[in-house]
């Protein structure tokens, strides 16, 4: 695994790859990529993109070879069971042009458990992993994930997931932090797009954006800055509340 | 746009390409691919990929025309308004190489609420399309959505992209629609994985998922078959219930 560095001009960036038909299908909703996001944003790590992929191989395949080569890291969720459609790690290891190996540690972990040989074979697929690969600790009790290169596997499941990336902190290179400061008006979006729009070409290196919302039947626009320099953001933050007020509302906290 | 058919045979394949910086930062949770899954799955037509890109020109052209070539439809959300951070109107033109026009029916539309020539002039942002594009009606009171050959573009808000999908019923090739049929029962996944594996090798064109959950304290896992022909769903339910009770448990229905 990376050793943790702190580089305070440097900006780390990801993709996460989400593994399955339950989300393309509808059947599930999908809440990874949000919590990945927020938690890896706070170790200064940014996502620049986001594929959903099926259970089919070839489609997992070439999404990880395309997204590890183009950023810092990769962070894959689901598959990582022991039933039929739990592939990722033979995918992961085809994407590696490595063999997928009995990992001993897990293996020993699994066997801590007892159970009848037929379910004991089924849960030793849990311990393939592709050759080479490191452990990501699963502290909700079960298998732990793996992680090879840049690449970071971990399980499906919401809170399995949670759990494994909450052990990432501290071992993943860190960039810097990009803040957000957000302000909301009871504006529509047109009746702020010329000025928002010389507001942002003031600032190059500040991220404006504009998100129109419906509360109480009164429509409005929050606008949000994204930056790494608080001071900047705090700049702008003043010319989005002065204009505002010369549009003749009242600037508010985002709800 | 393309007229209605109905080949009970035909299977139509659908990307979807969600635009948008707070997707990707963790700021918005999407719900946009799970209700556009369910709300085409009912049409005959299965989502394949997901791709969520930032609101940068290069990436949203880049997977536009790698999935408009690789699917029968791509639906993109977002980035339809009329500020600096909207310019999915410029990247689709430029996907297509075509110029990008103001639409006279929009245009139109959008002078029947009277406003400021500065406020006019933003929401007229709204009225461009690339040349040749069609419209997809928005029943929320905005300015339309719309299409260019088998793409269709539509709000990033919730409840406007449902308002314009739902318009769209109807209107889209329909495929054979894949149905579904879940029983869980409180076994592990190892507890199944054998014998759920034999009935997916008996049942080549059925696809068998499997997922865990955890409810009041227990596990359990819920077994889901997808196939487009409702028969040969009911001869696996029997056997999938079949096979819970011969691991000595009762199967119920999803919760």
């Amino acid at each position: 695994m990376p050793e943790s560095e702190k580089d305070a001009s440097a900006t780390v960036s990801a993709a996460v790859l989400i593994i399955g038909n339950e989300i393309l299908s509808g059947r599930t909703q999908d809440t990874n990529l949000n919590h990945i996001a927020t938690t890896i944003g706070a170790w200064g790590i940014q996502i620049h993109e986001c594929r959903v992929v099926p259970d089919v191989e070839e489609e997992i395949v070439t999404a990880v070879n395309a997204l590890r080569a183009r950023y810092d890291y990769l962070f894959t969720t689901g598959g990582i069971g022991p039933t039929h459609d739990d592939i990722t790690a033979v995918c992961i290891a085809k994407a590696f042009a490595v063999p997928v190996i009995e990992h001993p540690e897990i293996a020993a972990l699994i066997r801590t458990r007892e159970a009848p040989p037929d379910i004991m074979e089924s849960r030793m697929l849990m311990a393939r992993v592709p050759d080479g690969a490191g452990l990501i600790d699963n502290p909700t009790g079960g298998p732990p994930g793996f992680y090879m290169d840049n690449v970071y596997v971990m399980a499906g499941i919401p809170r399995v997931m949670q759990g494994m990336l909450s052990g990432l902190d501290g071992k993943l290179k860190r960039g810097v932090v990009v803040q957000s400061r957000s302000v909301s008006a009871y504006l529509g979006e047109s009746q702020v797009a010329q000025a928002l729009s010389a507001i942002q070409d003031r600032y190059n290196n500040v991220d404006l954006g504009s998100y129109p919302f419906a509360r109480d039947g009164r429509y409005g626009t929050s606008l949000v800055a994204r930056s790494s320099d608080p001071q900047l953001l705090d700049h702008v933050l003043s010319e989005l509340e002065a204009m505002i007020r010369e549009a003749g509302e009242t600037p508010f906290d985002q709800f």
